[in-house]
């Protein structure tokens, strides 16, 4: 009724008059297909019936919603530095409550209540050091380089806020994996950057190949000017763990080309094939030597959302920023003072990913039983759903070695590629909404991410459990199988 | 060392090829006073003298810095959420628990640890639908049009962001108080925005003049498009309350004008004078009749970091957006998709703040009680404040009315501004670096929130203890006294 008596007034604001770069913004982890599963789940909830009882959402890394449960002493650390009256229950264990009281004393009025500096509680940063220390056996770490962040997001968002101005003459070129996470693609759009694609090679594990890198490179420098390259390590949604080697070229480019690293590493304990190991960037350019060490330009990204805590809601994160001129880190600081702080319990949530507790302490078992039970089905997940993908016609799915999902390729016959086309459609978003009305499975088309031209993919979280994986692979392969049927040339 | 040794090589982000948007952006309130603070600070600690023995604070509205205690209640419900472990000891009162056990049925897997959707949590859009409802008398609110945000700041980047686009060939004129909270001028810069100055009538109590108003529109139109108003009421710096007829006529302007309409209100519980009363312009809009009411664009802005919480740190915050077109809207709900979602700990603080204790509840009677303590103590240091300031020669202070801040106007010498101007420095810049140096007291140059050219000021909050601020207003009292003399032509 009132958008009828409002219509006859113009809008300040309409689709014509919104920000053209937000109208480009793309988003498709929780694009139209997400909006079409939360229309379902509310049909079925108000009585509505499908073929299916529930919609299970493997669009999104949110360990938590697929019943994850939360590592018990992160959870204590928060709560103790949220009601401090609780430092004196017994029934809190003595290394959460030292803890606690540790990241209070660095809390203006001992309150989680209070903005911290720009950069984050001065304690929690140098506990973030002194684990990137460890992490990469030796490597210094300063912990005025390490910046908290609301998520990694924002960290990234930062980053190339300072690298991209939308009124450049010369337009700046920033070189994103393909397929990628499409945070990346978005902040391009939004910032109006110029996306210089990279792509994987998905018949080598998707690996990353050094001469695309330069090929890609070359082709961008005629129509822009390439200034960032930004890797996803593991990948995401590949799923792939870079090798030493592959990262030591990457550097190397980089040092060649001058250019800005921006290294996404929120998957770092994400790793389950025995063969594949983490590497951080900056340990990597540490060994290197000196020359690349003290010279190139490295922001490395983490998160709390992932890993084995999946505390997506807490919205903790950290980057350590290498190498950066002090003027421009004085501009950055700047910049983040603007939105004055990180969210204080995603800055302590963070403090315990980096200093759990450790074999001495009262809670060291139990954190690692649950530490290594989220990571050991995470493991089991990734296998179970690279084999079963594999043993369906028309599906191929390289292994998951890391992160949260696979990726798999998969065979859409031409007829169904018609038919999306004549609908306006992606043919892979085609085929995952029609496995989403038949099946009440939610997943992404590979499209959102960007895929090779005539190749199609879809992205699915390996985060439900086991048996509900194992319905849901099985729901994938028969829908597949109908779907080859009824589009197959074979009739 | 290092930076000699990578000083040898060309980095390739450097003050002259960082985004010169971000070069603009200044931000006050954590700007060079407040670095100089933080390094006498330092000094302090590690056992320098001065003349005084700590640095107060008084640039940052940050309430639990400054020693004002956590609302019980909140934090209950907060811990609860964090640690629902919580739910069976007896000492967490009934009242909490069930808000607590209702935000995690909310909450994917019952965690607060999952991603919420984008606009945040259902149930809590729909607890603040229904505290405005009931603040501003029954006019309705629709809770899809709540929007919860990371601080009320995370809320006007975005608003701003969809009405400003860096490439708009005529741009966007964003029209702001002045003095005005630098978070609007930094995000004008930032995003490269014209900002369209508005003067607050420092001789009327810092009130809204329409004719100004008129003023600053007419002479924008000349070499920009303003598109937005943007409102702050009670006012930050200035502490004025406006008064209805006040807002009627912004909204009759901005409804003529066909501006969008930004009011922060997230003072909206600190009034402290008995004949000054907070109106929402929703309300006020309502109530000038449904061809205003349908049809004025307005996102008003609220936050746990004020009122009498305090709650800072936990980046909560909430808008609410009335008649956008639903184009535009879903063109936000997928910007505000990238960011993922506000943290989930803010969320739930904002659901206290918005569904407190009620009369007949258990905790009802602790929380009036903290409430109103908070409450009366800052209108007494709100009084005290201004009585104190105007003591003073050559010192003027607006009645503080309400939010959180004294802007008095200070006299500074001639020759006081010709050393400043020496210096390349701002005179009231230089005041404040003097009043640091002497006294410890760190306040906020007038200069960082705009002023009238050739007047001066300084912002201070009035959040320390009560006999802190007497010590602190004495500081000031003294310091200026001297300073006067220093520099007065009479010797």
């Amino acid at each position: 009724m009132l958008s009828a008596h409002s219509s006859l007034r113009e809008k300040t604001l309409t689709l014509d008059t919104l920000n053209p770069q937000v109208k480009a913004v793309e988003y498709a982890v929780r694009g139209p297909i997400v909006i079409k599963a939360g229309e379902i789940e509310r049909y079925l909830e108000e009585g509505g019936t499908k073929p299916f009882s529930e919609v299970i959402k493997a669009n999104i890394g949110d360990a938590h919603a697929m019943g994850q449960q939360p590592i018990t002493f992160l959870r204590q650390v928060v709560a103790l530095c949220t009601f401090p009256e609780l430092m004196d229950s017994p029934s809190f264990p003595e290394d959460a409550k030292w803890r606690a009281r540790r990241i209070l004393q660095g809390c203006g009025g001992h309150s989680l209540g209070s903005y911290s500096a720009s950069p984050g509680v001065e304690c929690i940063r140098k506990d973030i050091a002194a684990y990137i220390e460890q992490r990469d056996e030796g490597v210094p770490s300063d912990w005025e380089n390490i910046y908290l962040t609301t998520g990694a997001s924002d960290g990234i968002m930062t980053i190339l806020r300072l690298l991209v101005s939308g009124k450049d003459s010369s337009r700046t070129g920033v070189m994103i994996p393909i397929p990628q996470y499409p945070l990346y693609s978005a902040a391009i759009s939004e910032m109006d950057a110029v996306q210089v694609n990279y792509y994987l090679d998905e018949d080598n594990c998707w690996a990353l190949d050094i001469n695309e890198l330069y090929r890609a490179y070359q082709a961008a420098k005629l129509h822009c000017q390439p200034r960032v390259i930004c890797i996803i390590n593991p990948g995401n949604p590949t799923g792939q763990v870079q090798s030493k080697k592959c990262i030591e070229e990457v550097l190397h480019f980089a040092y060649e080309e001058n250019l800005f690293v921006m290294s996404d590493e929120v998957y770092q304990d994400n790793v389950y094939t025995p063969d594949c190991q983490f590497h951080s960037f900056k340990k990597v350019l540490y060994e290197m030597g000196p020359e690349y060490f003290n010279s190139v330009e490295l922001a490395s990204f983490h998160s709390t959302s992932k890993g084995y805590t999946g505390e997506c809601g807490f919205r903790g994160g950290y980057m350590e920023v290498i190498n950066m001129d002090p003027e421009v880190k004085a501009q950055m600081v700047k910049l983040l003072s603007v939105r004055l702080c990180p969210p204080l319990a995603g800055q302590a949530a963070m403090d315990v990913i980096v200093n759990p507790p450790q074999p001495d302490e009262h809670s060291y078992k139990q954190f690692r039983q649950e530490k290594s039970s989220v990571l050991g089905a995470l493991a089991d997940k990734a296998k179970l759903t690279e084999q079963i993908l594999n043993a369906v016609p028309g599906i191929k799915c390289n292994p998951v070695q890391g992160a949260m999902y696979a990726f798999p390729r998969i065979f859409i016959p031409p007829k169904a590629v018609e038919e999306a086309k004549a609908l306006g459609m992606q043919p892979d978003m085609f085929y995952c909404l029609r496995l989403l009305e038949e099946t009440g499975i939610c997943v992404v088309p590979g499209s959102g991410f960007g895929q090779k031209d005539g190749t199609y993919h879809f992205r699915m979280t390996i985060l439900p459990s086991i048996e509900k994986l194992k319905v849901l692979l099985g729901k994938v392969r028969d829908f597949h199988i109908r779907f080859l049927k009824e589009y197959s040339a074979l009739e």
